[in-house]
C-alpha cells in the first residue's frame, strides 16, 4: 500500500466519522460506519444470494454498486453465494474496498446519498433480507484456548489441583471439526441422538442428548492460503486472517463423555455449529487491539510474536427460554481473556506443514472469563448441572431444553459507537425419532 | 433400474470377460475389464485434468468418448478436475456408464477397437499420464475400526488385559481429519516438525518428527449426500458410497503422543494423507463381498444390518528403503479383518444428524490382521521401535527414514483376474528447517 492509501485506510476507523445512513449513527448499533462487515444475503425481490456489507439497519448490495461502476472490483466477485472469490483477491483489495465504501457512506458524500433511485436499489433493509453462510468453508478447526475454560473442565472431571493437562500451556490445543454442519445464525438445530452411557447400566443406550450445551466462541476466517509443507510464522499469521465471526459450538455433553477417548469429540459436536452472518474484518477491529494475558512459561520460539495480537471484544449469551416471553443474559465475558492468540493458533496449525485455504474457519474454543457469570458454557455455569440457573420466570436450567433459543452477541465499544458482530442465534428443536 | 439393465450390469463382473486392450487381460494387472476404476489425469499433449477410467496399462479419456457421442453423458461432466460432478449424477448413471464402458472395451466390440484414429485419441498410456487427486474432498473423517490395531495400541500404551477401551466395541470410533492435506499417490511428503516431549526433559522441544509412521488404511468416497439433521440408516448406507481407495494416514507418533489428550490427534496427522488415484466402485467389488468378523456384543439397533457388508481385499505394504535398490514387503493383511463395516461407520457418523457431501472421504483406520506380519503400522510391527525390521540389505528400520518410499497395494483376487487399486505411494523428504 502507498502512504496515501494507508492514510485513507486509517480514516475509516475515525471515531468521529458519521454516515448519511442515519441508523448507522446510533450509539448501540453493531453496524456503524467504522464496522462495514461482509456477508451474503438475498431478498424477496432478488432471491439470488450475493455479497453485501452491513450499515446500520441496512445492507449495501455490492453487486449493484459494482455493476453501476461505483467500485473498482468487477461485479462478478460479488454475484456469488460466498465471499471466497472476493477474499481470495487479497488484503490490498479488502482495504481498498473498505476505503471506498467508507467514503461512499460518509455523511458528506453525495454520490449515493443524493441518487434516490440508485440508493433504493443498493440499500436493502436487513429485516427484509435473508442472510446466508458468508463463506464456503473448506476446513473447520476448533481450538481450546481459554485457560479459564480448560481449568473449569479439568477441575470438574479431573483433579482441581492439576486441572490443566501438561500440554495445555505449551500447545494451542485444537482438533479438526466438521465443516459440513456449520450453519448460519437463525438455522434451527435438532437436538442430536447418540450413544449415551448412563452410570447405572452396563451398556450404552441410543437416544436423545440429555445434556445439550452451547460453547460461546469466536471464529476467524482464513483470507490467504498457505502451501502444503510451509509453516506460517507467528509474526506473519495475522496477514492470513480476513476477519472474525461469533461461533456457537453446540455440544452434546453426555455423548461427548462416552465417545471422546481416545480420538476426541466427534458426534457430540458434528451435528451443528452456528456462526454469525457478518464477518468483521481485522481492519475494523484494529482500534480495539490489546494485549493477551501473560504467558508463562514463555512459549516455544515458533509461537512467539511481538506486540498486541488480540482484541477487546465484549461478549454475551442470551437465553430465550421456551415458553417464557423473556430474555435473560446468562453470560458476560470478553475475547481478550483468551490465553492463546489467533496468530499462535494459526502458527501452530501450520507448524507441521498442514496447509490452510481461503474460507477455512478456526474456532477459538469456549471463551470463559475469571468470574462465575463469565462462563462460556452451561457445563461450567451450572457446574455440570449441579447448580441450576434461576430464570426470572421461575424456570430453571441446567442444560438446554427443546424450544430454547440461544443468542450470542459481541461488540467492540468505541467512543460513542460500536463495531459489532450482530447475533449468532439458534433455536433447539426436539430430537428426530430414532429407528 | 430395469431388469434388463440389471442383467447388463451383472455381466460387467463376468470373470470370463476379456478386453481388446490386451494388457487388461494379464492375470496380475490391477485394471482388468472387470474393474474400470475412475480417476482424474492429464498428459503432456493435454495438460488439462479430466476424467478417465483405467484399463490395463492405459486410461480411457471419457471426455473424448463423450464428445464423440459414444457415451450418453455430456462431455462437460468429464471435462472436470474432479469426479464430483459425475458422482453427483447418481448410482443409476454410474452403473449405466460402467455397462457402456465394459461393452466398448470388451474383446468382440468393434466400435472403438477398429477405429484406429479414435482409439489413439481415447487411450492414453498410464506411464505417460499424470494422475491427480480424483475427487474434491469437502470433508475427511478417519475411523479406528480394526480390533487388532486397537488392541495392539492399547496393549502397548495401556494394559494388555484391558487393551480395548470400554467404548470401542459399541462405537465405530472416528474423528475428523484434515481434508486440505489429502494428496494423491506419488506426492512427496515432508517429515513434519512439531512439539515433542522427551522423557528426560521438563519441557517439549520443537523439531523434526523422530517416529514417522504409516497407517495402512482404505478409504471410501461418498457418492450421495445427506441432509443436515437426517440419519442414514445402516441398511441404506452402502447406497451412499461411490467407491474405495487405498489410504496412507501418515502419522508422527512422537508428536501424537504429546498432543492428543484430550481432543485427539491433530498436527501428528494433518501434515499429509495419501490416497491412491483410482476409485474402485462398489459395483466392481461386488463379487468379493464377504462377511465381517462376528460382533459381540451385538451392536445397538442403529448399527445393525443384514447380509454381507465388507469385501475380501488383499493388502500389502512395500518399503523401498533409502539408499538400497530393493523393495521389501513389510506387511500383508486384508480389509475383511475390519471389525466395523463402512455401512456401520456411515450410519454412526450421521446418527446425530451430521450431513455428508459428495466426495467426502472416510478412512477405515489402520488395518491390522491377526498375525505379526499383518500389522498396518510400524508402531505395531516394531512394537514402538523395540523390534526393528531387518531389511535384506542389512539395514534395519524402526520408523521411517528420510528417502524411504512407502507403497500400499491392494487387490481383489478373481479367477484369473484382479480388481486392484494400483499403488498408493509416498517418498519422505527431510523436514523443513525450523525458525
Amino acid at each position: 500500500m502507498t502512504a496515501t492509501n494507508n492514510g485513507d485506510w486509517l480514516a475509516t476507523n475515525d471515531p468521529s466519522r458519521r454516515s448519511w445512513v442515519e441508523s448507522a449513527n446510533a450509539p448501540d448499533t453493531d453496524f456503524s460506519i467504522q464496522n462495514l462487515p461482509f456477508g451474503v444475503f438475498s431478498d424477496a425481490a432478488n432471491p439470488t444470494p450475493r455479497v453485501g456489507v452491513a450499515i446500520g439497519d441496512a445492507i449495501v448490495d455490492l453487486s449493484v454498486l459494482a455493476r453501476e461502476g461505483l467500485l473498482q472490483q468487477d461485479a462478478s466477485l460479488f454475484e456469488q453465494p460466498s465471499l471466497n472469490a472476493f477474499i481470495a483477491t487479497g488484503r490490498a483489495q479488502w482495504r481498498a474496498l473498505r476505503v471506498r465504501l467508507s467514503g461512499l457512506l460518509e455523511a458528506n458524500s453525495a454520490a449515493l446519498r443524493d441518487n434516490t433511485a440508485l440508493r433504493k436499489r443498493v440499500l436493502i433493509m436487513q429485516k427484509e433480507a435473508q442472510l446466508h453462510l458468508p463463506v464456503h468453508i473448506p476446513g473447520y478447526t476448533d481450538f481450546y484456548s481459554s485457560r479459564e475454560h480448560a481449568t473449569n473442565v479439568g477441575s470438574m472431571f479431573r483433579d482441581p489441583k492439576s486441572a490443566l493437562l501438561p500440554n495445555w500451556l505449551e500447545i494451542p490445543i485444537g482438533y479438526n471439526g466438521r465443516a459440513s454442519s456449520v450453519v448460519v445464525s437463525g438455522t434451527p438445530v435438532y437436538r442430536p441422538n447418540g450413544q449415551i452411557k448412563l452410570p447405572d447400566s452396563e451398556r450404552p443406550i441410543f437416544g436423545a442428548c440429555r445434556k445439550l450445551d452451547i460453547e460461546l466462541e469466536m471464529g476467524f476466517v482464513i483470507g490467504k492460503k498457505s502451501t502444503l509443507g510451509d509453516a506460517i510464522p507467528c509474526e506473519d499469521a495475522e496477514a492470513h486472517i480476513f476477519g472474525m465471526v461469533l461461533l456457537n459450538d453446540w455440544s452434546a455433553r453426555d455423548i461427548q463423555q462416552w465417545e471422546y477417548v481416545p480420538l476426541g469429540p466427534f458426534n457430540s459436536k458434528g451435528f451443528a455449529t452456528t456462526i454469525s452472518p457478518w464477518i468483521v474484518t481485522i481492519d475494523a477491529l484494529e482500534p480495539f487491539r490489546c494485549a493477551r494475558p501473560e504467558q508463562s512459561p514463555q512459549p516455544l520460539p515458533y509461537l512467539r510474536h511481538a506486540g498486541d495480537h488480540t482484541f477487546d471484544i465484549k461478549l454475551e449469551v442470551d437465553l430465550c427460554a421456551a415458553g417464557a416471553d423473556e430474555v435473560q443474559t446468562i453470560s458476560r465475558t470478553n475475547f481478550r481473556y483468551m490465553y492463546w492468540t489467533m496468530a499462535q493458533q494459526l502458527a501452530h496449525h501450520t507448524s507441521g506443514g498442514c496447509n490452510v485455504r481461503v474460507g477455512d474457519l478456526m474456532g477459538s474454543g469456549t471463551i470463559s472469563g475469571p468470574t462465575p457469570d463469565s462462563c462460556g458454557s452451561l457445563l461450567e455455569s451450572t457446574w455440570n448441572g449441579q447448580r441450576p440457573l434461576q430464570l426470572p420466570s421461575g424456570q430453571t436450567r441446567t442444560f438446554i431444553q427443546d424450544g430454547d433459543e440461544l443468542v450470542l452477541r459481541g461488540w467492540c465499544q468505541g467512543d460513542g459507537y460500536r463495531v459489532g458482530f450482530g447475533a449468532c442465534a439458534g433455536k433447539v428443536l426436539p430430537a428426530r425419532e430414532t429407528a
